[in-house]
This record gives structure tokens, C-alpha cells and sequence, in this order.
């Protein structure tokens, strides 16, 4: 039996269907590739994580990585599955072709990612920071760090980190202490404590970088203070080859609910004086920097949780479509045959939830892939700052949305396999434990929502926000042309209506009521702003399927029905919850900001 | 540092000031007891659960129980929590002197038993599962079983299981096969297959009671022909004393994500022909017998639902009381010192809304475990009676309502705490694995909604359902004569004409539409009616918090102001959702029902 965790039809449709990525061979970037060399290139991700990436998922799960002899044992499956990765060429796939890539776009690359994602999410770890690792060099480092620490990770062999969180400082990357020295011999010396870095040792590959925040001595306070260095862990040779270990050591790994096959670790740079670091960019300008890869970190983070949700709602659909379980109320005849629990329109229920919740998610992250190509490579400048800016302001929904509904949607998956979910006999009570970690790392949701609203939404006079509200309106153009879409575009423009008043109204107040009041209910303003832009995902969606769905073959058929259906779902059980969520926050809500520290 | 994983504060507020429990004490049977007896045995409970079960909380949960040489091991401090628990009387606590108890209100009762499930849920299980059984066998076994199997139940000497669920047949009571075969000698032949039997196998007492679900040969079909059986593990001398192995056999242990240190088994009954088992009852009614134990047993899941999320509220907000992170919105001084989390808004935000959820969701429960009281002692009959009603329409909401939204607050326990939030080092990770399975066992949610709106909502020409609408009609009475409480009264009011308009409506059209269509949508229902039920426990402890606080020491004032926010949290934040969720019920909403398996 082929195990299902993802859905091939369901991303030809987002790519071909929703997005049309082929239109992108149009820039002369691009223009080497085709349809075809689309379907190769997916075709082989797919074989790859089904072969390598998905028979292990479970078993990395068991035995998590341990120190033994002072070095991070891991099983030997993960090396080799990603090694089968990086001879497919995944590492430097999207790079340019003098840096030995194919110039693929970021959205069939990220398209690609996601299976390996669906299949294994913790081994697909070391890969995904180890390529934005690498973008972020090639974006920031100097052509000496490019040309000596790139090659080798574009190839797999050296693999890479990001070292923020420091133990007394989480969110707070104001407040981090690791210190830099310079050195007459122009590089720097590093000093701290690190920890919760993913992939921070093993040896899976033959050197890592980590890149890492920390402060030159003598710098300003907060985070205009804040440096990024290149921190390798073995030395590398001007040939390439490696040299000494640097002042680097493992002080420990954490023991995590889900994601334990990516080892997370606490690092001590520089116990010795001697830990040789390099200066990306100029001083005091890290964080900027490390905002690039954090935010691809962050979308990256959005589809590992669509991914989970996703591959749990496959296995829960199998499993309710192949597993007799009673009768349909009103049969009374105990003797009758019993029915599938797909027939139950309670499971239904839980089935037609995960799927508005890990395909509106799955959507929304390759539209923001899409959107990251058309702000590299478009040659209209007015389309690429567009672009960016709604990249801008969905970067918080992208990472937060889906890790709160897609860990909701492989709750209902679990709760399909009645007892059996919850034994770890069965993979989806892993999903569920392995998606509890994304509402949290790179920027818990809390952190998210402050970012939206404090941030994101009033940037530029709110022209993200204004774009955003434009995109929305566009859709809803559309969809109130198609007959069977002209309610849900009402509701949509009704939607879009609130959430733009209620945004109007936050914004008038802001001054007047202060940043503390202003942003005290910033996750309900995510929830809104959330569901709004999940709504429209649906009906982008519904309106592609609307226009397919007459001249379509009998399976296209029930795919489109099924993308008609799912729309109903969220705008019928999911949308209208905005309406009183928004209200809390017109009325500036004090309920939370009131409530004092000794009343609990 | 002591650990909080238990409030003594809210407790007595619950007992003593929402539900007086003192008055109990009128009755015939309560009145050996006093507010000085409650006090001195709930004491004993805390200092037991804080001595021997919570230590090993964890440390059951890391090594769960296994298979050594064909005997069930688990960890040592297991057998010695409850043989403690055992020596301090709990087991036998609200049984009859004549049966070597201390006629305990149940109530009371319940109160101690929550301590054990906050401090450890797992160990708990044993003892729980024990208590239920006995009430059970007490209730309708015969004088020959009560004289041989309570006495070794009550002196925890002897453990109880049930045995319901079969491999093929989970939710579906329906469809078991296991069957039993009368002998000459008066008892029967048990033969089948049994899994998720918790406490099914283990050397922790010396025999084991498992009460069992099966077929008389010859009976009718469904759960018409199901009968209740007492199967010992060792048989039972007259004397009292063990004899053979009975022909129940452990055929394997299942592995779950949480409440691992109670051990799930696989069990064959009767492999060799040789299962001894003994009638309770009549012929054909076991399962009506069972639902007592079932009842109790879905108030215990609920309550232990309750205590998880409650043990993970504490510690979070314990941590968030003493973790530095970052400054308020708006201080762009990073030389500023930094505040403690509990001091940003979303973080009470955060704290609040699992305050509303396991304080609301454990008044329900020791509400729910009064009824219990009232029900078997009061000397009206009416009140019996009415009790009784209530208790029906309840046990469904006071099952799957804390096991929802108490798994809820677990997922913002570990927000709180960030990263180490999701490490083990952390308890916050295990109450939320601990607390997944309370949405299934004992009946998934989904069935206890079928059995509210199928079965609960409409019995005795809808007296149960009245009956609550009155109870809650005098809670928005009492509370709109507090003056700071107008506004909510106004709106538990509304929401209770909501609520009992929505269920007329569904009443009305039921034969209309067939069975199918009127259940397709009960786990709204379920929701709507949990939220009302919910606000206006959160209504009734409002009046209590308002009629005192003026008269209040600073402490209680502060106790009291909590609980006027958190009421607030709950009015403002949540109860609004049942508007647009009714509304998909009086539509009769079909997304669900109509949804085709193919269209997936």
C-alpha cells in the first residue's frame, strides 16, 4: 500500500491552474525552462521523498538524535536521504547558473520543497536552512566569504544555521549579549551563548556555518546594535579544504515534543577566545540582513505546517474511506452493513475542515513563493515593488495562519482514528506533535501578529495594506462574474469591508490611545486579517474551478467539486467569525490589557 | 521551589461558595460530615497527590510501561502513589460505613480526585477506573458478587477496568462479537478480542476486575443483545483468597502520545475456552449498566481534562510572572530594563483565556459531581428528579467541552514559554499530549454530541433541555440585580433565547429532514450549547465574585477581580461565536452532509 502525504493533482492545480507559473519562462531568467522541465524536476522531488525522505520519517522520530563521544549521533538514514537531495541538485536548484544552479523559479522550488516537507519534516531541516543560509551570503557576504563558504554548501557538503536566541533572550533579540572582537587580522572574535539552534552540530555534512547575531564591542544599545557574522565550524583553507575546529562547542541538545529528528542545539562560541568569525554586510546592520532569511524562514516554516496538516489529512481521508464504522443515524437494523466512517457526515465535517484549512494554506504559501519570483525577476519596477510589498505584509499570515489551523487540521486528524490516532502506531498523532512547534519558532505568532499590526499594516502610509485590499477586490470582481460564486463574493467584499474599517479605525486611534493599547489585541487583528486573506485564497480558487468545471473530465470534475465544496466550508463555518472578532477590536478592547498580574 | 500545579483558592471558592457544599450535611447520610471534615480530607489528598504522585509525573511518561518477560512492568513510584492513596481511604471514601467507607459527598470527592489528576493523570487512571467499576458492581451486581469482588475493589487491593472497545468495533458498540456461553455451573464462557482496555494488565494490585461487553450466544443483534460480565484476572476463592489464572490474556500494549504511564492493553479472553465470567445483571442489558460507569467515567475524563489544562495554566503563568522578555510597545529604550512576560498583553491574553477555560470547565464538573449528590440523597423527590435530568443533558458538555477547550489552554501554556515551551524539560509539553486523548476516549466528542442532540436534547419531551433553560433563566436573574453585572446577564439572556430557539427550530423540522440531516451538523450544536453552559458557569461565579468583593480582605479582592475578568474574557471574547454557529444550524446547513466522498 503507497502510504498518501501529498497530493499531486491538488499542486499541479495551484501551480498551472491558480498560478500559471509556466507564464514566468516569459523572463528571460526563466526562459530556459517549460512546462516540462517543471513536471521533470517535480517528478524527481517526489520520487526522492517518497524513496528517501518519507520510510524514515517515523523512525528518526524514535531515536532523536543523542551525543555520543562527544559528537551527535543521528541515524544514518537522514544523511543519505539528503544526500540523494543534494546529488538532484535541490541545494542550488533556484541559484543562477554561474553559481552552478538551474535558475528554477523560487515557487516550483518551494512547490518541490514541500513534498520533502510532507514527507519528513525534520530532515527536510537541514536542507531548508542550509539554502537560505546560502541566500543570505549570496545576498550580504563579501565575494571573499561568497566564493569560499557558497560552493560547498550549493553542493550539499557544508550545511548551514541561524544563531539568534540566546537563553535569556527569545523574541526579546534586543537584549542578546554574545560579543564580537576585532581582530588586526580584520575578522572577529566571538563570544556567547547560543541555543535552540537547528542543526547546529552533527555530521551530516562535512563543515556547517552558522550565521550568527551578536554584538561588536562598543555598539549601540537595542538592536541598532546588532552585527552578523559568518562562523564557521571547521575553518576553511583559501583552497577550500578544511582546517582546525573553530571555537565552537556543543554545550547540549534539547529534547523537543515534535521536529526531533532535527537536532536543536546549545552552542558556546568562543569558551576559548578563539572563535574566528566574519563580518556579513557592514556593523550594527545584521538584523536587517538576517530579517532575508529570517522571512524565508518564516514562509518556510507557513508550509512545513501546511505540509503536516496536509500529509494528515491524506492518511485520515485513506483511512476513512477504508474503515467500517457503524451505521447512519436512523438506520435502526443492526444487521444492515456497516458504513465507511467517510460516510458519516461528522467525519466529513472533520475531513472538509482540514482541507480548507492545509489547501487554503498550501495556496496562500506558493502564491507567496510567486510573489517572491515576480520581485526578483519581473522587468516592471512598479510589479516587483508590488510585489515585495505584499510580500511584506503577508509574511506574518504566512508563517502564523497555517501553523495555528494546519496543527488544528492534524487535531481532526487524530480525532478520525478515533484510539488508533493517538497511538504512535499511526503517523498522525507525529504530525500533530511535530506541528506544535511551528506557531513558535522563527518568531512565535504573538510576535507575528505584533509585526502585522504594529509593522507591516501603517509601512509606507499602509500602501501594503491598501495593495493587499485591491488584490482582494480584484477577486471579488471575478468571482461575482461566475453565477455559483455571487454570494461568496458578496461575503467577501463584506469581509474586505470590515477588516478595512475596523483597520481604518485601529490606525485613527493608534496615536491617540498609545502603541500598548494600540497593539494589545494584535492577534485578533491576525485572526481577521487571517481569514480574510484565507477567504480569498478559497475564492481564487472556487473561481478557477468555476471555469474549469463545464468542459471538465469526470475526475476533474469531482477535483473542481471538491474545490467548491471546501470554499462553502470557510466561507459558511470559517469567515463569519470575523464579524464578531472584529468588533472586539473596534471597541478597542480592554479586557486583556486591564487584567492585572495579581487578580490572576 | 514547589511546583504549582493545583489552586486550593479556586477549589474552595467552587465548593464552598458556588455550591455550599456544607449544606450537604443536612441530609441523614452526609451528616457525620462538616466543613471541617471536607477541609482536613482535601488536605490529605493535596499532600498525597503533592508527595507521591506529582514527583513521578514525568518520569512515567518517559518510561511507560512495557513487556518484560510476559508481565506488564511500571516504574516502582506507581504501586507506591496509590498504595498510599489506597492506605489514605480514597478508594472506599463515598461508599457506606457498612461497606468501610466514610460516606464522602461525591462531590467532595470528586475535589480530592482532582488533585491526583492535576498532580498526575496517568497514576490517577488506575485508582479512577477502580472507583468506577466498584460503583458499578455495587449497583447492580449480585450479593455473591458484591460479597467477593468490593471488598478487595474498596481496599485498592483489587483494580477495575472496562472493556468495551473491539478492534473492529470503537465507537460502534453495535457491532462487537465477543460472546459469552452459559455453563451448568452458572456462570458463562467468555470468548473475544478487547483493545484500549487501560489498566488491562499490570502487577499493581493483586487481582484485576475487568467488567466486560459481550454476547450471550442466541442474543439479538445490536446493542439490544449485549450483556455486562465480571471476568477476574485470578479467580476468587469464597474465602477471599486467589486461585488460578482466569483465561484472559495480554496480547499486547499499545503506545500512546500522552497518559503513557497508564497502561493500554490488548486483551484475549477465553483463547483457551477457560474465561470464567459472571453475569451482572440481566441478560441483555449490559449496556445500560455500563452507561453508569460510562457516565462517571466521561465526568472523570472531563474533570481530567480540566485538571491538565488547569496544572499547565498555573505553570505558565508562574513562569510568565518570572521570565524577563523585551519592554511594552511603545518604550524604545533597549537600555530600559525588561518586564516580566505576564506584563504584555498578549501574554495575559494568553493567561486569561485559560483561566476562562479550566476554571469554567472545573466549576461544570464539581457542578455536575453536586448533581451527582443530589440526585441519590435528597430527600425530595422532585429534586431527584430534576437532578437527574440535569445530570443527562450535562455529561455529553462536561466530557467534550474541557476536553476541547482545556487542550486549548494547554496549546497556550506552551506559547507562554516559547521554545522551551515544546521541550521536555518543561511539563507543559506532556499536558498536552496528556490531554489529546480526552477528545476520544470514553466516546469521541462527535459522539457525544450525537448523543446531546439525538438523544439528550429531546428526551422526556425536551424536560432535560427545559429544565437547564430555567436553571440558567435564574442565574441571569440573580445576575442582573448585580449592578457591575447588567451587561452580562443582558447577554447570557440573549444567547440563551439563541440557543433555545436554535434548538426548537432543529426539534421542529427533525422528522421533517430524517435523522441524517438533523445530526449532520450536532458538533455545532455541542458547541453552542458547551459555550451557553460554559457562560453561564462563568455568570454564577460572577455573582458570587461581585456579592463579596465589596466586603473583601486585598487578597480576596484581587481573587474576586479575577474572576469578574475572566467572566469578562469569557463574554466578550468567546460567547459571541454562538451567534453566526446558530445560525448554520437554523439553516440546516448541508456543506457537510452533502459532501461527496469522491469530491475529496
Amino acid at each position: 500500500m503507497t502510504i498518501p502525504f501529498f497530493d499531486r493533482r491538488n499542486m499541479n492545480f495551484v501551480l498551472n491552474e491558480l498560478l500559471d507559473v509556466e507564464q514566468l519562462t516569459r523572463y528571460n531568467y526563466y526562459q530556459e525552462h517549460s512546462q516540462e522541465t517543471f513536471d521533470a524536476i517535480i517528478e524527481v522531488a517526489e520520487q526522492i521523498a517518497r524513496e528517501y525522505f518519507y520510510p524514515h520519517n517515523a523512525e528518526s522520530d524514535k531515536n532523536e538524535p543523542v551525543i555520543v563521544d562527544g559528537r551527535v549521533k543521528i541515524i544514518p538514514e537522514v544523511k543519505e536521504a539528503i544526500q540523494v537531495f543534494a546529488e538532484a541538485g535541490f541545494f542550488a536548484g533556484h541559484h543562477s547558473e554561474e553559481l552552478g544552479g538551474i535558475q528554477l523559479p523560487w515557487v516550483v522550488n518551494q512547490a518541490c520543497l514541500s513534498i520533502f516537507q510532507a514527507a519528513n519534516i525534520a530532515t527536510s531541516g537541514y536542507p531548508f536552512l542550509t539554502i537560505a543560509a546560502a541566500n543570505l551570503i549570496e545576498a550580504f557576504g563579501s565575494e571573499e566569504l561568497k566564493s569560499r563558504y557558497l560552493p560547498p554548501m550549493l553542493d550539499g557538503r557544508c550545511f548551514g544555521t541561524m544563531a539568534l536566541t540566546e537563553p535569556q533572550a527569545g523574541s526579546s533579540l534586543s537584549d542578546i549579549t554574545t560579543t564580537a572582537e576585532s581582530t588586526p587580522e580584520g575578522h572577529y572574535l566571538l563570544r556567547g551563548n547560543k541555543m535552540f539552534i537547528s542543526g547546529g552540530e552533527h555530521e551530516l555534512s562535512e563543515n556547517i556555518v552558522h550565521l550568527v547575531l551578536a554584538r561588536i564591542k562598543g555598539a549601540p544599545a537595542g538592536v541598532k546594535g546588532i552585527s552578523l557574522f559568518l562562523v564557521p565550524r571547521y575553518h576553511v583553507n583559501p583552497d577550500g579544504s578544511l582546517g582546525e575546529h573553530n571555537d565552537v562547542a556543543l554545550s547540549g541538545l534539547l529534547h523537543k515534543m515534535g521536529y526531533r529528528g532535527t537536532t536543536s542545539t546549545a552552542l558556546n562560541f568562543g569558551e576559548n577566545g578563539r572563535c574566528v568569525s566574519y563580518l556579513i554586510g557592514e556593523p550594527h546592520k545584521g538584523l536587517a540582513y538576517m530579517f532575508q532569511m529570517m522571512n524565508e524562514a518564516r514562509i518556510g516554516v507557513g508550509m512545513g505546517a501546511a505540509m503536516l496538516g496536509y500529509a494528515g489529512y491524506l492518511y485520515s481521508l485513506d483511512y476513512a474511506r477504508t474503515r467500517p464504522q457503524g451505521r447512519l443515524p436512523g438506520n435502526k437494523d443492526p444487521q444492515s452493513k456497516q458504513v465507511m466512517l467517510v460516510d458519516h457526515a461528522d467525519v466529513r465535517r472533520m475531513l472538509l475542515q482540514q482541507k480548507a484549512y492545509v489547501e487554503g494554506a498550501y495556496a496562500l504559501g506558493l502564491y507567496a513563493a510567486w510573489l517572491v519570483d515576480q520581485q526578483k525577476i519581473s522587468p516592471d519596477e512598479q510589479v516587483r515593488r508590488d510585489c515585495g510589498l505584499l510580500l511584506d505584509i503577508l509574511t506574518p499570515i504566512v508563517k502564523a495562519w497555517p501553523s495555528k489551523y494546519c496543527l488544528k487540521a492534524n487535531y481532526q486528524a487524530i480525532q478520525i482514528l478515533g484510539g488508533y490516532g493517538y497511538t504512535r502506531e499511526y503517523p498522525v498523532e507525529q504530525y500533530y506533535r511535530d506541528n506544535r512547534l511551528n506557531p513558535i519558532h522563527e518568531g512565535t505568532n504573538g510576535i507575528q501578529a505584533i509585526d502585522l499590526l504594529g509593522r507591516k499594516v501603517s509601512l509606507f502610509n499602509a500602501a501594503a495594506f491598501k495593495l493587499l485590499i485591491r488584490e482582494i477586490a480584484e477577486t471579488v470582481k471575478q468571482g461575482s462574474e461566475e453565477a455559483s460564486l455571487k454570494d461568496w463574493s458578496r461575503e467577501l467584499h463584506q469581509a474586505l469591508q470590515v477588516v478595512e474599517e475596523t483597520t481604518e479605525e485601529l490606525l485613527e486611534v493608534q496615536e491617540q490611545v498609545g502603541m500598548e493599547a494600540y497593539l494589545a489585541n494584535a492577534s485578533l487583528y491576525l485572526e481577521i486579517l487571517g481569514h480574510l486573506v484565507m477567504a480569498w485564497m478559497w475564492l481564487r480558487q472556487a473561481v478557477v474551478a468555476s471555469r474549469q468545471i463545464e468542459s471538465a473530465s469526470a475526475s476533474n470534475r469531482s477535483f473542481y467539486m471538491g474545490k467548491l465544496q471546501a470554499c462553502g466550508y470557510f466561507f459558511r463555518w470559517e469567515l463569519p467569525k470575523i464579524q464578531y472578532q472584529s468588533r472586539i477590536l473596534r471597541d478597542m478592547d480592554r479586557t486583556c490589557l486591564d487584567m492585572k498580574d495579581e487578580w490572576f
